[in-house]
């Protein structure tokens, strides 16, 4: 398993999102795969548990950095789950192992991760998210994938 | 020294404001001193610096959360520096231990406080901040300490 | 309040001493206010509670550094809660927080902040409490402050 | 890859060991690997690198969870780095990630993860390390591993 030179892309999202972002969320998620990224995110539910379930059905590598003491809080899809016992202060962990991220939908919490994300001189990516500085914005999975590929990938666009 | 039952609110923004906002915190940590609430802000330099002298010079009391492992770190107005060695992450932190909070000016440091802020169920009211959902705005620094004392103290305004 | 330049003497111990270290406990926290220092503890209750009181009743200053978000989680003889969410791993904070500490009874949670008063350099005096290399033994409460402030003041033992 | 269900033994240690210690990690390392465990540790040098080598060089998996704000720190048999930027706070973070652990020699950085693995409630075996109650002692590196895994694996001894 060669996982060290793997891209590592964030997405961050809350955990009760309308299906539309879930759906979003997911092909995000196969999208990040396929790519050969490795998904990390904060391992709960919703935009997280959707856009992990698409990178393990498109078999790919998932990390979870979770807010309790206890990995096994992680949704199924997450392969290595990491317990923080942070609580929300564990959202700048989530910025801070993503090489790029990718937020969908979201709310305050979200707003810390791109905020963080902003600080550790992350690219942020959106999609019907926060529309302030610091976010750019996609409208759909695969031009957020794109977009937060391409300066590792300048081809790819 | 009763200081248990004493309303904490907290300041928050970057190092390095332009003047007028230096001025403003200023004005907003006297305001705080005058009203016998405590400061509570990150208890480095600009912002956080200002609105603690301002604080010391109307004989208040001021609390410095800091991100190294030295209390030294805090600047000369802060009665009682916290050391986290938490770097950034100890902005989540800041928030927690205030009853409200008061933004002035900032980057993405301050919109992680101002989200955190929210997390948690506090007010945060913003002076030439971020324009955005979950921050009250207000044009001076005494609007400021009135609309973040006002749930406290009703009569206020 | 000249706060800034006193010493800080974090007093640790467990949630469920017997009563003599309780008592003993209190004792510490009485010293330390009569020497004129801060007490710093993790503000919850058994050794932290009794620590508190003593420093409370003896006209001291209190901070208690907590595992949980809310500062209301603080015991009443704490005069400045600190919230963290941190859960145990706040236990860190409290070693970084004092200048010297001053262990009494205690569990594994004690062990950590002698380990990481240690870390940081700090000297940690001991009552019935590990017996391990990094503790300097103490008999009684009075011997106990007498230690950790003689590198401060030389001339008190 | 099904990782998510494998017994996760953290290795704990120091960055500096003499030799001697140094091949005993490497064993203990190459223990875990070949029982189907993931090695977590602190993902940096001494006790960290020789285990982590010892697990790659049979095949296993890697999880460095580290102190600073950036994954690159990792030792390079790390396969997923965990950044955490929360300096010695982080060794709490190591014992929380760990089914069991196995201290091998170390210094008061040890001590708090043996002391944490404690409070988590987790079995920690201990090599040339720290004497003292909630440590089980191992004299080889087979030993510690048969030891860390005898609970999940009860037939192994």
């Amino acid at each position: 398993m060669e996982t060290r030179n793997k891209i590592r892309i964030g997405v961050i999202g809350g955990a009760s999102p309308d299906p539309k972002y879930r759906q979003i969320a997911y092909d995000v998620g196969e999208g990040i795969a396929k790519k050969g990224a490795i998904l990390v995110c904060g391992g709960l539910s919703g935009i997280m548990e959707a856009a992990a379930r698409g990178a393990k059905n498109a078999g790919g590598i998932t990390v979870g950095i979770l807010p309790g003491t206890s990995p096994e809080d992680a949704n199924t899809y997450i392969d290595f789950p990491i317990a923080t016992g942070l609580g929300y202060t564990r959202n700048s962990l989530v910025a801070m192992n993503a090489d790029v991220l990718i937020a969908v939908d979201g709310q305050f919490g979200t707003l810390t991760e791109i905020a963080y994300g902003n600080i550790y001189g992350k690219k942020v990516v959106g999609i019907g998210t926060w529309d302030i500085q610091g976010v750019v914005a996609a409208e759909t999975a695969e031009e957020a994938v794109d977009l937060a590929l391409k300066d590792y990938f300048p081809l790819i666009s």
